[in-house]
């Protein structure tokens, strides 16, 4: 989804030379007034990052790619995808030996983080993921500030808060209830809250996303130092901020399409999820956050609901 | 050499069935009362470490590998022994499938943080490595917690102090002036002193490095949660400090042979290394550090230069 929305959003602002799309599915190409190719392939193969590498990308925008709960359920292809698949990457670059040095953008995840939290993850705040995925990414968010250090690359990773209103149909993620008691309502269905309304998580719209990866792409990395990777900014809200969100911009009839249905399985999930963080270095660095939660109810408007 | 004092420790205390030890090198057994069976082979080297789980270890000391100069002057060797034959070591333990579930010891490194640091290292503070080799630490670091937390096997990793006094030769490492101020002037050598007095770092005898991974083999590693690498205690003293603990153990005729001889390069390079902890954790789990930086001297004595 967000490679979605990046592709379209660099198709409509334009500066671009080149596009190239690699993904293990056939990309859907935008409309837009450069070239764009798009190239299918499985980039933990042996031999496919080369592929890409002999094309010298200037940019990477490396989202991978298997999610928590499949990383979960099948922790081979996790680890083969997840961290085998960028490590190759970053090696074919590495070994592109001719002073190839592209800007690489990586999207790692707030689930490097492990409960128990601080109030406020600070930037400091240690890795100790609780999942195989967040494993994964903790790994090559090392992988990609070594190689960075030493400059094979020049790289930048960025930890996404929970992408909120997600467009489409309700998935069965643990998480997808975040998105589900804004859109589901806002469409004139009903939805299913399973967790209180205290229940506090972390949000970025998807528009202030992609804003966060184009930023990334733009960056002077020398104000990173060592330090490759980020939180990124976000809002910080309880799931009964989120529905008065709601009422404001959607009333009361979109708030009563909720039921709540407590849920003991994804309550425990959540329970280990990041409530909040102080983003400062990526604050300091321009990277900037949605302004309230009901802004990104009317992103949601604007950006999906309006076309 | 740790590797060396555990076995011999091992020996002497007995109560173990059968010793293994495996290494790039053929091992020199120990004495002793039990079984002892020396290895020769690559852990990176596929095949190799299904040979050693084959015979079902209960314990695994896992004390890898290469350098940390040694990692940073050959990326490729440091990434494919520290990290690669880490792996290996752990896959081949998952992929044992018969309810195999050793106790993994494994032995980090305080290179796993990276300058600037808070005034002492608490127990969340991050993994942002400026080495290769610290990287790699904090690599397996995250794979011993994610196959733990799977129940692949009982991990616990061990961030060890620097090692002093160091036995032995002075070599060419640039933490070796550490263990040189003290053990050259013992044996009535000069000794050069590269930083200045105002210079702290973070200390262990290899008597209570040998006593943490013994602490580490035995221990109810519930305590640990998801969180199964830890810090060790140490002691923090300035060069200053050491140098007055070896004036009051060996006068001031022992004091005499340092010169202190400013190296702008190995003070740069220690300049980025941790100088203090708080250990908080791991003396709550047991683990015990020195007393005071003169016991350290005198455990040099009492160890090395008695026999």
């Amino acid at each position: 989804m967000i490679g979605r929305k990046l592709v379209t959003r660099l198709a409509s602002d334009g500066g671009v030379g080149e596009l190239l799309l690699h993904d293990v599915i056939e990309s859907r190409a935008p409309r837009a007034a450069f070239p764009v190719r798009t190239l299918v392939g499985d980039l933990s193969a042996p031999g496919e990052a080369e592929k890409l590498v002999a094309l010298r990308p200037q940019v990477i925008f490396h989202l991978a790619a298997i999610v928590s709960g499949e990383a979960e359920a099948d922790f081979e292809k996790g680890y083969r995808v997840n961290l085998d698949g960028t490590r190759r990457l970053f090696e074919a670059i590495r070994k592109a030996g001719d002073g190839y040095k592209p800007r690489v953008v990586f999207t790692s995840s707030i689930a490097v983080f492990g409960a128990p939290f601080p109030e406020a993850i600070g930037d400091e705040f240690f890795s100790a993921p609780l999942t195989s995925y967040g494993t994964q990414k903790a790994i090559d968010e090392l992988l990609l500030a070594d190689y960075s250090r030493r400059g094979f690359f020049d790289g930048i990773g960025l930890r996404l808060p929970t992408i909120c209103v997600r467009p489409g149909k309700p998935n069965r993620a643990a998480s997808g209830f975040f998105s589900g008691i804004i859109r589901e309502p806002l469409a004139g269905e009903e939805t299913v809250l399973p967790v209180p309304k205290s229940v506090r998580h972390w949000f970025a719209s998807p528009r202030a996303a992609i804003g966060f990866l184009l930023h990334a792409a733009q960056i002077d990395t020398a104000a990173l130092g060592a330090r490759r990777s980020l939180s990124m900014p976000g809002i910080s809200a309880t799931v009964g901020e989120q529905i008065e969100a709601l009422r404001k911009v959607g009333g009361e009839k979109a708030v009563r399409l909720i039921r709540e249905q407590p849920d003991a399985t994804i309550m425990r999930i959540v329970e280990g999820w990041p409530r909040n963080f102080d983003a400062r270095r990526a604050a300091g660095l321009g990277f900037r956050a949605d302004a309230s939660f009901e802004e990104i109810v009317r992103i949601h408007i604007e950006d999906e609901l309006r076309t």
